[in-house]
């Protein structure tokens, strides 16, 4: 199997992105290696030296993703027997002359503690830990947020990726089998009523879900599944909170669709 | 300020990492415009015609990060006032001569569902939950890895990102003022010694943090949390567990290290 690398002197999460992002285009399997915190010449070549043991031991040679900007080390990691994928080189200059100034490698790296919005992250995944699942249904003031919808229907993970990803403090809620009776928007949701939004689920995707948790209960049952999902879809409409479906979505693309539907705005770029 | 977009066919993150990657290394600020699910003709109209407004706006040309593959719509946001950036068109040409097969752009996408890593990802986040804060400590043997460290050192987010991010199953567990006296590995632990990595954090901060949350408490206190924290470090030197200081890095740059340093291997690509 073909080996790619990502080399990087930081998280490499750039370098992981741009060869993950290529590589997805091709219809083929890839053994895939992080070499993270190459900050040094010695890393460097023992990051060379791996390159090329991979490179004989396969008889194929590894692709190599990075975007070094020190000379120094960019040279030993170019110099492996990998062929090497460097997007910043392609770059860098043209937007050197189209914003006029040069580049300044050393001034600010991405996916570090620096970066201004890196402290509202951190907060707003202590927000919305905290106000997980109906937790804590005094707080919603400071949500940027609500997700509302039935149990397992993506809630947890989707507030989760939109506070650590994009700082928005993101709370949860979940309608429960004695709302079902007569379901209304709780009293205090009420006054938040513009922050709500709404998921829903597949109903067999529901029913999988809630088996791999709890079989053989009402809980997972198909008709308990399918009455609840019927329930709150029409809450959703009759209420006009926005929602989407998240059966044949990602975390990212729920969390994605519900800034681009709400135009809230993320704190990270 | 100048504008740069980000525009996408999907959740546009490969796009915001591209060129955030790119921006970062310019000491200038930008005006950042995220623009996802870009997938019809109807939509990239609408999306060269927000651009052109914020060049009439601005008075300065827009950058335009992108990674269409598809021609009809790549023509259209091309067409746009601003100046475009696509790292696919770089690199594209290259591997496929290298691999010797052609892309096949729709056979799959990245940050979507169809990722093989996903069920592991969102099983991994629901274990990290579970098991975060000693919140459920008989259940350790599923762990790949149980950070461990004084209140506010960095556990709960840094447990999250490594489930949400590379689907590894991290548990967490607070050494407390309790155990201070006589600070050992607890014995529901030691069967899993070698899964431990510990926190640690620089005492000026871990006040700042704590006095934020309960200010002028012993909790906050710098005596209580100098005290903590030689009491772990020596726990860590003693019992040889690997651990960090994450004073200075972000939950991306922490959890970096802790994959490079126990050899854990991402269930992401």
């Amino acid at each position: 199997m073909r080996a790619a690398f990502y080399v990087s002197d930081g998280t490499a999460i750039t370098s992981e992105v741009f060869g993950h992002a290529l590589l997805s285009l091709f219809p083929m399997e890839f053994e895939h290696f992080t070499i993270s915190f190459v900050e040094t010449k010695e890393k460097a070549l023992a990051a060379r030296e791996k390159i090329n043991k991979t490179c004989k031991r396969t008889g194929e040679t590894p692709l190599v993703f990075h975007t070094f900007v020190n000379p120094e080390i960019r040279e030993i990691i170019d110099g492996c027997d990998g062929v090497i994928y460097n997007f910043l080189e392609h770059f860098v200059a043209p937007l050197e002359k189209q914003l006029g100034i040069s580049a300044k490698p050393k001034a600010h790296r991405t996916h570090s503690i620096h970066e201004n919005s890196y402290d509202n992250r951190i907060e707003a995944v202590n927000y919305s830990l905290a106000n997980d699942d109906g937790s804590n249904i005094s707080n919603y003031e400071q949500a940027d947020v609500i997700l509302v919808g039935v149990s397992r229907s993506g809630k947890t993970p989707s507030s989760l990726y939109l506070a650590l990803q994009y700082g928005i403090k993101a709370a949860n809620y979940p309608f429960t089998d004695e709302d079902m009776d007569e379901l209304k928007i709780p009293d205090f949701l009420k006054a938040h009523k513009k922050k709500l939004f709404g998921l829903t689920i597949d109903a067999q995707r529901l029913i999988d879900i809630r088996t791999g948790r709890m079989s053989n209960s009402k809980y997972a049952s198909a008709r308990q599944c399918r009455m609840e999902l019927r329930e709150v879809e029409k809450l959703y409409k009759k209420e006009n909170i926005p929602f989407i479906n998240t059966t044949k979505f990602s975390v990212e693309e729920i969390s994605a669709k519900i800034l681009s539907e709400t135009g809230l705005q993320r704190h990270k770029y």
